[in-house]
């Protein structure tokens, strides 16, 4: 049973939520809001992992919750993890009915936190605004229920379709406001993933520069042959860097490892990393969404072996010439009838670029 | 002097103008309206050389117009063509004031047409929406300022811009909507433009296919050393087929004519056609707007000299790879310093696809 409003507190609760969308790595983005007589009485949202949950924080000021609604877009949890079930504090709290948007996505755990408060007597609703508390936490999900990132992998390019020229050279395509944008999404980002190529070209940073709170993103890089210099940037800066490689190089892992990098060691197919063994690493690594930063050849590798659950695509007003780059080198690819097929998801104008999300159909 | 009404009724005579959009060249779209007491009392368009202009048209079916205003997308001509000038039967008719939107493009009979009305005693206003009427005729104006056609490039494209595969094959990169919507652009061309690749790789028919009548436009093909098969399709096909060349061979020449090319001897340059000239010849042949649907060394080459005034680029949601064939051949851009910059000016979706449209800076 749902009631007239329900919706309505609902969308505020995915508000909230969204609060939490630099910062609660590993954990969901979960927001509460708690409402009786027509009037939300408290609210809160996941702030941290290690920190209260959503209910707790919506819970905190509220003196007395006898009788209230719990809005909440995930369901509330009935394990002791770091900290106490939540469920067990709207028992305490006194709550009469509980709205949740979505199932925990976890098929072991999925369903009884619910259960466990209508056992308690609380009404019980739950799949209001499912759909917009899903996009919320796309990553979670899809790792809660495959053990793996969800992958979006982020090109900038021209309007001929180049990313770089033939030299290499690469900046700038996109203007300030795209830029601007890409730390955006770096920001919401567990991981960024890139190839060694792009390393010993651009000697990127790899990490979100954002003028609010946020949980840098891990680093993660390809390196089948531990060609990694000790002297790349990113392994100066605070946050975790990891190598996945193929190499069992003992002393070139230590110097890796003296200069501050996580080195790990996965399986190889024909002669590169397992793309597939890497995205299982990231899934026990707890990565929930990873953001693919890198030039044609992994691209082509990892949209050849489906791994990728969206682009988001920069297009420049700009036109490089087919001497530069190309986004994606798919050898395997001659004939018309094995072109990829996306779907268009989205297009909006950032600055004078265009921005453009598709998915895999 | 302009009146509170003007921009209504010019509005309307915009559209009525548009509906000559597939009809009237190599004259202008013009249209008409005749306004007295705030009541349309007679419109018209022009529908095709030699027929009536808009002004005619409008007054046509009016038995006395006197006192009224005429709105006229486009200043009425003053002089003797295959019709009798529009400015004597407005002021024959009587009409006390005409608005205009725009002078005639023409520097040398500018203004001319408003003077002869001004000095029969009839109230004249123009630039009301001159903006939009001078979008009507972009070739026309071009034509008449710079005796060279407007030139719109139509790409069509993959995600990652690639025009075919490595074999040439290209059918189909978009859906059938975007194909149907290339057949209106050609519908309002006056030529296509297209060189003898891509003549020998898909024998193009280069018509309009559209269910509205319309003048087929003229087919304009670049082969500077005559290879053109005197089997292609399109010669067989009502209108008229150009072959551009800078071949000497009369033989070749006479075999095209007899199977119904006509064929014109212009200047090269660096072993291809000089494409400045061609723009010139295509001026003087009274082509207002040129359709160029070419492969990237054609589109590379009109880029690097600067003859392109729009870019429709149909974007398909799908992936071809690096091996397939890029937009344009710029063996000249080596570094992003040299990019070509546009300007994006419209994105529509088409179907699945997208349709942008971008002009140069």
């Amino acid at each position: 049973m749902t009631a007239p409003h329900d919706a309505f507190y609902m969308a505020q609760a995915i508000s909230l939520a969204k609060k939490g969308r630099y910062t609660t790595d590993p954990n969901p983005r979960v927001g509460c809001v708690l409402v009786r007589d027509d009037t939300v009485i408290g609210a809160g949202w996941h702030v941290k992992a290690g920190q209260g949950h959503a209910e707790i924080e919506a819970l905190k000021n509220v003196p007395d919750a006898k009788g209230a609604t719990a809005y909440v877009t995930l369901e509330p949890c009935s394990h002791q993890g770091r900290t106490p079930p939540c469920c067990d504090a709207l028992i305490k709290a006194g709550i009469a009915r509980v709205v949740a948007a979505m199932q925990d996505p976890n098929p072991q755990v999925s369903g009884s936190g619910l259960e466990k408060l209508k056992a308690a007597g609380i009404e019980v609703s739950c799949g209001v605004l499912q759909e917009d508390a899903m996009a919320l936490n796309r990553g979670f999900i899809k790792r809660m229920t495959q053990n793996r990132p969800f992958v979006r992998s982020k090109l900038a390019m021209s309007l001929d379709g180049r990313t770089a020229m033939a030299s290499g050279e690469s900046k700038w395509i996109t203007g300030a406001e795209a830029r601007a944008d890409v730390h955006r999404l770096r920001a919401e980002s567990s991981a960024i993933l890139t190839g060694i190529g792009t390393v010993l070209a651009d000697d990127p940073a790899l990490n979100a520069r954002v003028d609010v709170d946020v949980l840098q993103p891990i680093r993660v890089v390809l390196d089948t042959e531990l060609n990694m210099p000790v002297t790349a940037q990113m392994v100066k800066l605070p946050g975790r860097s990891l190598i996945l490689t193929c190499a069992e190089d003992q002393q070139k892992q230590q110097t890796l490892q003296q200069a501050g990098f996580e080195v790990y060691r996965l399986p190889g197919k024909n002669g590169r990393l397992d793309l597939h063994a890497v995205m299982d690493f990231l899934g026990r690594q707890q990565i929930n969404e990873l953001l693919v930063e890198a030039g044609f050849v992994l691209n082509g590798a990892l949209l050849a072996e489906g791994l990728v659950d969206e682009y988001v695509i920069y297009m420049a007003p700009c036109i490089l010439g087919d001497q530069g780059r190309g986004l994606f080198n798919l050898p395997g690819l001659q004939q018309m009838a094995d072109k990829e097929q996306l779907k268009l998801r989205d297009v909006r104008q950032i600055g004078q670029d265009l921005k453009l999300t598709y998915t895999p159909l």
